[in-house]
Formats: structure tokens, C-alpha cells, sequence
């Protein structure tokens, strides 16, 4: 959630001016996306929703975020669209960051999500990989697997001011994970950050998928496990939702079969998974400025999940 | 700017169920106004502004809030309504904190105020002030002259962190203000923080005056002089404006005359106005915990305002 850059008003009127939107009614910086700054905006013929990308987006990816987003619409699961201006353009510069504008999505993300809320959501995600299979565009996941240990390693001993021996639970989950993950499952264009927040709904019907900032080209179970952590566990990562869990992977599956193989590794794509959030939430927590307009995030409630991923006692949470 | 107070969407939509706005589609956490937390919610009916209560703000002040601004409903001046309950409640509890729900105004937040627009800014406040007049309800200025040589001796020497010999410019201002205060001048019930932020525009039309969480009973014209510091400069506090703040002072006027012991305080009153966010800037600076979702103001251009106002150079600007 963030407001990095501040974009003042005749900044926005001016921005919005070439969309053939009309008028600028409103528009407020809104907290939500963790990577840029968003504001809400409402024109005399309806709402839009400016991203201004920062840190680690690159302006060199916005067009693979376009064609990702054009390629989606008109499919089952609702996502933004990107909005063009008049002379057709769909990524622009404003204070000096590149910027895109969206066609607002209703719905609220689900805070506690429930059994319906999990299901519904991993059947948008199972749908979203079938509709995404013949899209011809890849982006190598930036925060994946190789990028784990270099992470871990730029922290090094800093990682322990956060939780003691968090270095060294680090170290050994490194080892266990670059030994064993898995190198043969199927692979394609995935959101790679199907949080609650990125999931607008409205009761168990899932409105909108927002915040395709992270996708890229990876393994389809390791989405699917990313969204196990996000969705299963209460916010201090201590109290496992089983029934969550469940249905997450059963509408997934229900939307695009898992295969034997990938329920088998979904163990270890889970704590992969805890590891990479326990690691960027780490550099964040010490790197971010203190006047950023954001709430830093702790990484422990991550280090939870991976230890309950990681103990064998806990294998039959995947049914 | 800010969203202190995370709340959840279940929570949102329980506290919007009693208002008959019909059902909840969406909420956006938004960066608007430095003391609370404030959410748009959209719901089937319409849209509102949730405000959670944070910080300087004490509960036992909420009803004079609701009070204020059911007074000015109808009006010249476009003020945000307080919405009720089926039952009639306005003040309600969420996560802890007092709460109210506001309808939404439209309109922008002026980023460089034309002299058109300050004399609509200014022309509003005229009227509001006039309208204020049979407000029975009195709020003391919690950050008004008593309040300053408090402020600064509990930040003493932690002044010049921010800016050399900050301290003793702080000490001068406050002896000569002390000295010279206007005590006989018309009060009533002011805004107090006037600020573009808190002024919704389209074009040069207010269509809303937000955020009265500062609304208290002082000298008429101190509001107009925190306002002209507040709108009559850069963000920086370097360019003084003369034909917005001259605007602003000619709108005010023609809405509700100046008086000429009120014109001759002016230079005065300004000092003390930029004093007093010099104070809470600084004080902000040094207490806001790292982690809130806004973005901490330097203390500095208010430093160099009060300069400028004191520099008998500059008498002039008043016109």
C-alpha cells in the first residue's frame, strides 16, 4: 500500500486530459500495491486507477504488463484493463515515472477469507493459467529461486536484528531448498502475488485480479503455493486455516488439474515460497526510507510459514 | 495523509451495514488529512468518507465535530455532511477508535493555487466564519499561543537536528509574539488549517471544505493568516506568491470585512501561524513512529515563513 510519488492535482487533470475520460471530478492517492504509487480517479465518464511504477519495476517490463493485461480481458476472471489515450498510447511518463492508467475494478479484498472466498480464489488463478497458456510473452521471475541466496546474502548478519538466528535459518533453508526444487514442472505466465489484497471480491465472487506487478514465467504450483501462505494463515503467520487451504487448491484445481508431480512438490514450492517473502520483506523492513508513505512489513510471521512448511509432521496439510 | 489504522474489509462493511448505503463495493484507504485515517467507501447507495479518530484528536471532541458540521449543511459553502445510522447514531467506534462516516465531497485539492482560486478559497472561509457566528458551541485552540512555548521546550535543543540554531529562532519568535499578540480581536468559530489540501475544487469553484479536526474557537483573522502562509508560497517556503496571497486576503474580505485592527494584525497573526506548524511539524518530525503510513513534513519552509513575515522588509505584502 503506498503512495511513493505525489502527484499533484493539475498533474493528474493533465495526465487523465488525453484518455477522452472528461473532466477530473476526484482523485485520491490510495493505499494499495506495495511497489507503486496508486491513485483513484474519477472523470465525468467514470473511475480509473494511476500506477506510477517505481523501485523495482522496470520501465523496460511495462510493455509485458500491457500485453499481459490486454491478453486477459474479455476471459472469465475480471482483471483491469489497461486504458489507452486517444492517439492510443498505454504507457506514459509522469513525474518522470512510467505510468499507466486502469479501468477501476469494484470489489474488497477479503480480510479473513473464507473456505468459499479460498476456493473461489484458486479457481481464478487455475483459469487464469489456462487462459495464459498461449501467451507468447515471458519475463524470468526476478525474486525467484536464483535470486534467493544473493538476497539473503546482502543481509547477512542484519538478518538477526529482526528475529535471533534468523541468519541461520535462512542458511539452512537455502540448503534444503536449492537441493530439492523441483526443475521438471510445467511452467507458464503466473501472478506470483495472489494475496487476499490482489483479489477484489464481492461475497464469494471474485471481481477483480490486481496487481500483476510480480508476474512472470515460472512454475504454475509455485503460484498456487504462494497463495497457500498468503491465504491459509492468520496475519501473524501462527495459526494454519486448514479448511483455507483446502479449498484454495481444490478450486484451483477444479480450473486447471494438478498433476501428481505437483502436488508432491507442493511442500517444498511452499516454503520456497515463505523463504522469498521472508527475504523481501526482510530487505524491505531494512531498507525502506522512513517518509516512504508505507507500512513496512515484518518478515517473522514468514518465517513461521516456513517453519510449519518445513515440518514433516505438518505433510498432510496438502490432503 | 493517512491510513494509521488498518481496517479490515468484514470490518468495513459491518460498520457501513446500519447506514441503509446498501451493500459494500468497494474501500480504498486514502491518503487524506495528517491526523486520522480516512477510507473511501463505495457502497450500492453512493459513496463516503470513513474517518477514524488517531492521536491529538480525543473522543469527548467529536460531538462538536458533528455539530460543526451539521451547522454549516446548507449553506453557501459545500461541507461535508455526517451520515447516521438507521438508529441515528453519527458517532460510532471501529477498531478501537471513534469513528464517523462523511458523505464524499467532489472536487481537487488545488497543487498551485491561481489567485483565482485563493480568492475562492478565501471568499469560502469569509462565509464560513460569517455563517459560524450563531454556532453556539466553543472548542479552545489546543495549538494556539498558549500552546506554542510548551511545544518548544518539550523539543528543545532537538530543534537544530533539523536546522542550526532552530532553537533560538524558535525563542525569539515566541518572545516577540508573546509580547505583541492581538487579545481584542473578533474570534468565533475558525477552521484553523485551511490548507489547498483541505479545499476540493473544480476549476476555480470550492465544492468542498474538508478536515475541520483543527475547528476551534480563535481570532477570526489568525484562520486567514494561517491560510495565506498556506497558500501564498512554494512547498519549499522560498517563493512568496503575492497576487494569491493578496487574492486570498481580497476574498476573505469580501465575504466578511476586515476590520483595520484585523488588517494591521495580519503581519503578526502570519508569524504566529507559521510558528505554530513550524512547532507541530517539528514535533511530528521527531516523534512519528517509522512505521505510520504518512509521510512526515519538514519543518523547515515554515521556518523560512516565519521569516519572511517577520522581515518588516516585507511589511508591504499586506496591501
Amino acid at each position: 500500500m503506498a503512495v511513493y510519488t505525489h502527484v499533484p492535482a493539475d498533474a493528474l487533470a493533465d495526465f487523465l486530459r488525453p484518455y477522452g475520460l472528461g473532466a477530473l471530478r476526484s482523485a485520491k492517492g490510495i493505499a494499495e500495491g506495495v511497489e507503486n504509487s496508486t491513485y483513484l480517479l474519477e472523470a465525468d465518464a467514470g473511475r480509473a486507477v494511476l500506477t506510477l511504477y517505481e523501485k523495482r519495476v522496470a520501465a523496460t517490463d511495462l510493455p509485458y504488463f500491457v500485453a499481459l493485461a490486454d491478453h486477459l480481458q474479455g476471459g472469465d476472471v475480471p482483471v483491469p484493463a489497461v486504458l489507452r489515450t486517444e492517439a492510443g498510447e498505454a504507457i506514459r511518463t509522469l513525474m518522470g515515472r512510467p505510468a499507466c492508467l486502469y479501468r477501476f475494478q469494484d470489489g474488497v479484498s477479503p480480510a479473513a477469507p473464507s473456505p468459499g472466498q479460498a476456493w473461489a480464489a484458486g479457481e481464478a488463478m487455475g483459469r487464469l493459467h489456462a487462459q495464459l497458456a498461449d501467451f507468447g510473452a515471458e519475463r524470468p521471475n526476478a525474486l525467484g529461486p536464483a535470486a534467493w541466496r544473493a538476497l539473503a546474502d546482502g543481509m547477512g548478519a542484519a538478518l538477526d536484528t529482526m528475529e535471533p538466528a534468523l541468519e541461520a535459518t535462512v542458511a539452512h533453508a537455502l540448503d534444503r531448498l536449492e537441493g530439492g526444487w523441483p526443475m521438471d514442472l510445467p511452467a507458464g505466465t503466473i501472478h506470483a502475488d495472489l494475496f487476499p489484497d490482489n483479489v477484489l471480491m464481492r461475497g464469494d465472487r471474485v471481481t477483480g485480479v490486481i496487481d500483476w506487478t510480480f508476474a512472470c514465467t515460472d512454475v504454475g504450483a509455485y503460484d498456487l503455493a504462494v497463495a497457500h501462505g498468503a491465504w491459509s494463515f492468520d496475519a501473524h503467520g501462527r495459526q494454519f486455516e486448514r479448511r483455507v487451504g483446502d479449498a484454495l487448491v481444490a478450486g484451483f484445481d477444479s480450473a486447471r488439474q494438478l498433476s501428481a508431480p505437483e502436488r508432491a512438490a507442493l511442500p517444498l514450492l511452499a516454503q520456497g515460497a515463505a523463504l522469498r517473502f521472508l527475504l523481501t520483506r526482510a530487505h524491505d523492513w531494512l531498507h525502506m526510507p522512513a517518509d516512504a508513505l508505507v507500512r513496512r512489513k515484518d518478515p517473522v510471521p514468514y518465517r513461521r510459514r516456513l517453519d510449519f512448511y518445513a515440518d514433516t509432521a505438518n505433510a498432510e496439510i496438502w490432503g
